[in-house]
């Protein structure tokens, strides 16, 4: 039997249970005139309601994943050759394809096909006399439009308000996250699915969030370094330090390449009054945005805004600067990436004048929406506390203050790549067996 | 007179000849029907043909801009208030706006408009009492979806097959670099605009990189760290290595967040037949296949495929994955990256296996361009070379190689982000007065 194991590299990017599910094949057959292998497939015994499955339906599965199960499901001959994992098409050292498109045959073509090993694999010989094996475990796993969604990066988000985040807000401690891996997983997984949470009782010091950088992997480098901070009073002579309202905005969004992720640390809080961070779930006000005014919601998804921001750091000036929709969507058409922060966006709008009353009213009904009680969620940071943000999705902003004489502020702030952390959270859930 | 100094900020967003052009306000009115303030212009008389101007008409200024010279230019009130750049509007110092929409008046309006100091303002007294006074410069800069292209952002792009970049391709000296400004200006325009430059004599150690990424700002950190090092012979008790072709790619397509800019530096050279450099300008070959096969460009422009690279490194076991388009376009159907590498493609097509056979004839038809002799550029780098892609555009491989016994080969490679070269680009565009 020609070795299968080569599969198995790509078993990370399936949802754990079905690459579990032991489906067998029982009927594989070609049909000539759509170029496509069809299968037909044996449900296991552990399958409580076998007769059901076997007719066209959606269910939804103990993982809570909804899942179309098909009594068939069809593979098109040419993407059958192009994804042979022997030998010679496949390097199992280095996890690539050997194989160039150049040399693939859109006409490649069979008339051999068999289902071996009790229906764990299909055997096909090409045209070509090259032959590949297939394991049922990743045919079940492929089923194209009906492929269930990534188990990392298509984690659904659990929208918020402020009275549900008040409640579900999860709390980790630095040490444990520091040590167990349990527990990183866990951090990770709730900076997807809900997009904040929080780490108590880091070290009081700078170098806090370096060692959470190094845990994940790395932390993201920026015009402003790796970590900044910011101090108040910002004039230590200055008797009584005030501070306004900083407004509701995702950080760095006069970056092409946003920073995912926000490690907000606090080093030092002051006495006094105000202070509170704001805390928003940007996903979730754009899906109310989009079901009181769809055109407002069509009209920010759609049209680029710019931002940008200038001033000296490090060896000299910067001016970064990026075009984003303040709401990005997916091929799906849900949101994926906020980008908003209307203290920083310039006043180019790329669009026919007569369309900016519209777009003004867009902006305004959604910022107005951000700040509506029912979204707005506010915290008073303590010392060691660090707010981690999704910040493709949360907004944040900080209430005006007043500090009390003497006393002192001081935060850092520093950034995650969402690559970084899908490739530990991938690694995790398998090392984990998630 | 208020001061008008704070509409400097976006000064450098802007093309600079328009933005000193000095065309001078003739005459403002409001339209309160459409709520908006209409312009017309008093073009200067270092205008050649000022008659010629006064017409709407599109023509090529000196700079090679093509500009819709308009007799008259309009701004939505709203969007008039929201910019109001006066010091409680703006501040200048961290160079924010002050003003929340929340607080923005969708129903703000206006009966009184002056031409102050000879066309050079605008003054606008709003219900509210507030006073706004507007350069003509910044307004005449702005012109909605008649705005000038960014002079950094849409720099456009030259085009190139094989046998213009073998004329047309830049050298540049790493010494130069590291000590001009205009030099290292001149490199990182031609790194957007042809996507594909060389430095010669860089030092032959794995620190040359590190002091480039220095001199522009910082190297860009991944999975892989800062710089990494390909050594060849892998095993040096192999007496004779060879190694087969590596494919056209783009770097780290398996990350959501590619790498802007490719820096891979050749420290020594082996001895012995092949191994050249292989490069192809991705837009040109996008552009082409536009023209050949709408349907495919089509194809590979809106759906996502996936990449994947696992293994170890570092500290442990990644796992990078991400979907990207082949093909992606910016909101004018202009290809903006691309994202391609053939041997890190998953299996995933989330897609109808209706369209499979489609979508692998784009992809072949595609990669048949790449390769096609008129497109394909080769070069055998030499010990000191640099070789900068535009990681978004440019796409590189390597031929097959056979090295001589005893002799050595040994490359770094090392990424940039677009927001830091564009940042360094808009500086230095202005400090250089271009």
């Amino acid at each position: 039997m020609t070795s299968v194991t080569a599969y198995q590299t790509e078993a990370s990017i399936f949802s754990q249970s079905e690459w579990k599910s032991n489906h067998s094949v029982r009927q594989a057959r070609l049909c000539q005139e759509t170029g496509l292998v069809i299968i037909n497939w044996e449900f296991g015994d552990d399958d409580v309601n076998q007769n059901a499955k076997r007719r066209k339906m959606t269910e939804r599965s103990t993982s809570g994943e909804t899942i179309r199960k098909a009594l068939s499901t069809s593979y098109p001959y040419i993407w059958l050759r192009d994804f042979c994992h022997c030998e010679q098409c496949f390097d199992e050292a280095s996890v690539t394809k050997k194989t160039n498109l150049q040399d693939l045959d859109l006409q490649t073509a069979t008339t051999q096909i068999s289902v071996d090993d009790d229906g764990k694999h299909i055997r096909i010989t090409w045209s070509d006399d090259h032959e590949s094996v297939y394991p049922s475990s990743w045919l079940w796993c492929n089923r194209f439009h009906d492929t269930a969604p990534d188990p990392i990066m298509d984690l659904p988000p659990e929208f918020w308000r402020a009275d549900e985040i008040r409640d579900r807000l999860r709390e980790f401690q630095f040490d444990e996250l520091m040590t167990s891996n349990q527990v990183l997983y866990d951090w990770m997984k709730e900076i997807k699915t809900l997009g904040l949470t929080m780490i108590k009782n880091a070290p009081q010091n700078e170098e806090a969030l370096s060692q959470l950088g190094k845990r994940v992997g790395y932390l993201k480098d920026t015009n402003f370094g790796q970590v900044s901070s910011v101090y108040a009073p910002t004039n230590p002579k200055n008797p009584i330090y005030t501070a306004g309202n900083l407004f509701f905005h995702t950080d760095l969004t006069y970056y092409q390449q946003q920073p995912g992720i926000e490690l907000l640390h606090c080093i030092k809080q002051f006495e006094g009054a105000g202070g509170d961070s704001t805390l928003v779930d940007g996903f979730s006000v754009a899906k109310q945005l989009k079901e009181i005014d769809p055109e407002a919601f069509e009209a920010l998804s759609s049209e680029d805004v710019e931002f940008y921001q200038t001033g000296l750091m490090g060896p000299g000036r910067y001016f970064q600067m990026a075009r984003n929709k303040i709401i990005r969507l997916d091929v799906n058409g849900e949101p994926t990436q906020i980008s908003y922060s209307n203290h920083s966006r310039t006043s180019v709008l790329r669009m026919p004048p007569e369309r900016v009353a519209l777009f003004y009213k867009a902006m305004k009904l959604f910022t107005d929406l951000l700040y509506d009680q029912k979204n707005l969620y506010t915290y008073k940071m303590e010392a060691g506390d660090v707010i981690v943000i999704n910040n493709f999705r949360v907004l944040h902003g900080r209430k005006g203050f007043e500090m009390k004489k003497g006393s002192e502020r001081h935060l850092t702030t520093a950034y995650l790549d969402w690559d970084l952390v899908y490739s530990r959270l991938r690694v995790l859930h398998t090392q984990l067996n998630m």
